[in-house]
């Protein structure tokens, strides 16, 4: 049976360290278009809300075809987090399952995100995560973690790390309301699917810095630089 | 008492997935000219060579300022190690530390160097490897690593994973030349310091796309991308 499926990008006006990211420019469509285009473009949600604390931006986002769903003030702060306000909001809206689509992924392809819920409608998961897979050699508390000083390996070989990256996040809404009022954490709640996403698809958007790196990326995909050589 | 240092930058002429990558231009200087001019920027080095199979590209370093360290076929091959390149370019050059610098870091700044080096003779390691210091939610073999299922906290109190890029690796020649006659694999030899280099300086050149993401962030530091928003 199909699933029904929320789309929930959070987005607020009063962001800290990259003053109103959400309606900045990048590239050419504001940050907060990405994820609504994205969500439209898939065609498999029953809805597409923005969560935000602000009446100006939610404005902005009813025009370009997403609802508007008001978030709280006291849930709109640098310390609120996912569980609450993905709580506020499954309250209410029914759905099978909530997607939350983070705004700080302008990267993300429409073909991964169509896998990732195609990943979701296939299987049975209460949770799934976007993870980055990587074989580097890494140290975790200054000892090696998933390599040996004794012989220098080809990356290929190497056990694997998965990090979460919050690109895409899937939750069961009946899991998650029941483990919520059970004053169980359910944004890490019941079973566990990892879904793997490209490593360019994933940025942070932290800082200025973490900006500037996304927009050159995003650049990059559109305008293929000439190829140049030195002549031999 | 200051200790002589000498610069080791391996490139190869016949690298497969991105062909020529050393002589390709990436935003206006080839590849391999990236490492040199931060060798010499520095002003901290005895010397600096190339090590390189290709009589073509040897001449090309030539004249970009490096010395050419004739590298035999056998060590330019795709599954030739650091260890064996390095053991082979350590035996004909004389020095406290060599330091290798990876012609696939053309993100790495002039001060992101100096600081390396400065480490390197304030310390008195045997090996100093780059690394990427991350805090995000990790997997490891299926189960968090550095969280826990029971609450999601903010990323900042997460323990941190350290990611060796390859950037910058610094070995006591001394230490080095002596594990590799003893059989020890000296590539992790003997005391270890780890230095950390900013995530936007490290980047992985294996594919078309790697290339592309790298050159789009070089693009966002040269040329500022016009800051525009919404009007609200």
């Amino acid at each position: 049976m199909q699933k029904i499926m929320t789309a929930m990008i959070p987005a607020r006006l009063g962001s800290k360290r990259i003053p109103k990211k959400n309606i900045r420019y990048m590239g050419e469509k504001p940050l907060i278009q990405y994820p609504i285009d994205l969500a439209k473009s898939s065609k498999r949600f029953s809805d597409i809300w923005v969560t935000t604390e602000s009446e100006e931006l939610g404005k902005i986002i009813e025009k370009m075809g997403a609802s508007f769903h008001k978030r709280s003030s006291e849930l709109a702060t640098d310390t609120a987090t996912n569980r609450e306000f993905t709580y506020d909001f499954l309250k209410a809206h029914k759905c099978d399952y909530v997607i939350m689509i983070n705004p700080t992924s302008p990267l993300l392809r429409q073909e991964t995100m169509n896998h990732f819920l195609d990943y979701v409608q296939e299987h049975n998961f209460d949770t799934v995560l976007s993870v980055i897979i990587e074989k580097e050699e890494i140290f975790f508390k200054g000892q090696p973690l998933n390599f040996s000083y004794d012989k220098k390996v080809n990356s290929q070989m190497l056990e694997p790390i998965e990090t979460i990256c919050w690109a895409l996040t899937a939750w069961k809404r009946e899991t998650f309301l029941k483990l919520q009022q059970e004053n169980i954490n359910p944004v890490f709640g019941g079973t566990i699917g990892r879904f793997s996403i490209p490593k360019d698809e994933s940025c942070d958007l932290d800082t200025l810095e973490d900006w500037n790196i996304a927009e050159g990326i995003l650049n990059s995909r559109m305008n293929k630089f000439e190829e140049r050589y030195i002549e031999l």
